[in-house]
């Protein structure tokens, strides 16, 4: 199919095709005459990949290119492939504006107290504790039994997260919902969490609309 | 203060500082000369504020305006704060590529099933059904057991959300941390999310690094 064709088959507006295949997200077509390129079903998947992380993932170009080159690397060790999808956070990169060492060890001293296993350069610290930090701004230090709550919301979604793992088949579909499942966990949490603070917060601050569901 | 104080107290790049304050998210300072303008505490806690909306939250521009706009009017009621604090949410506006049917579909679907009270056209749904269509994209179909854990992650928060706000004092600090507290709630679950997946995977994808925190 021509590259419009792509577009329409993907969704998606051909001047992001076009912007995906300029900053090298996409595979190559192929050249089927001087002025004439063909794409298949795997380059409409791929555009719809790059969508999801870009837009519904929030990640950077440079990120996306990251995982992308990891999950084309046929034969990347899991445990890098874990680690590539780990680092794939919005701003877990940006250094110009680190967490506060409070915020950090406030992070650390209820991982400890969880008992969970992990390390201290898991880039999820430095997120958690920007986050802190930012509710302090507002004067808010956040009590231990709403981080707790967090953290077991975390543990929740990270269960289902390896569960999903186990339910695929060979290392490649593995690899890809490691680093894909990451990714959009995080919006898909983001967008229940509005839906669930509707129902909790239903008789407190009600919203007058149309459409319930239920 | 001058700018560059400002600056360093808020611990902010002065081009940052002069970036909000052109693209209007600070309060004008005091004019004390006509080439020096003073700056306050206010300030500095404004810029931290923006800057963990920005980079912690993901937010644009536009949005951070409309949150700081609502926060800025005294006698907003809560109900408008809570719809503002809800559709601060990264993709939430943006209509060139919307969710599939059958994902929207299938949200409502379980958030019918949980008996939870929302309305559709809470932007959850689209963000929530953007994920799904993401996770398509690798013939990942989320299935039941999946999605229902990161509702009961997504109730944990929310639930933990409104009793952090019933924790706070008069009108203006509960609208504060209604708009704050969604928008950086997601930064912390993805945060801790990652730190879980390490815990929950620790003996099927080890991560070789240094610093063990437990």
């Amino acid at each position: 199919m021509r590259i419009s064709e792509l577009a329409r088959e993907a969704a998606t507006p051909l001047t992001a095709v076009k912007y995906y295949q300029r900053e090298g997200l996409l595979p190559a077509g192929e050249k089927t005459a001087p002025n004439q390129t063909a794409y298949d079903r795997r380059h409409v998947e791929r555009v719809r990949l790059v969508r999801a992380l870009l837009e519904t993932g929030g990640l950077s170009i440079a990120v996306t290119k990251q995982v992308l080159a990891v999950l084309d690397t046929d034969d990347a060790p899991l445990a890098e492939v874990f680690e590539v999808a780990q680092y794939a956070i919005t701003d877990s990169r940006s250094p110009e504006t680190p967490a506060s060492r409070a915020a950090r060890a406030r992070i650390e001293d209820r991982v400890t107290a969880a008992g969970w296993c992990a390390t201290t350069d898991n880039p999820g610290h430095e997120t958690a504790a920007r986050a802190l930090d930012g509710l302090a701004t507002i004067g808010f230090d956040a009590p231990d039994d709403y981080l707790d709550a967090y953290m077991t919301a975390a543990a929740t979604a990270a269960r289902a997260d390896v569960a999903a793992l186990q339910s695929r088949d060979g290392r490649d579909a593995i690899a890809e919902l490691m680093v894909i499942g990451t990714v959009l966990g995080d919006p898909l949490f983001a967008g229940l969490r509005r839906i669930a603070q509707q129902d909790a917060t239903h008789d407190v601050f009600p919203v007058a609309t149309d459409g319930a569901t239920s």
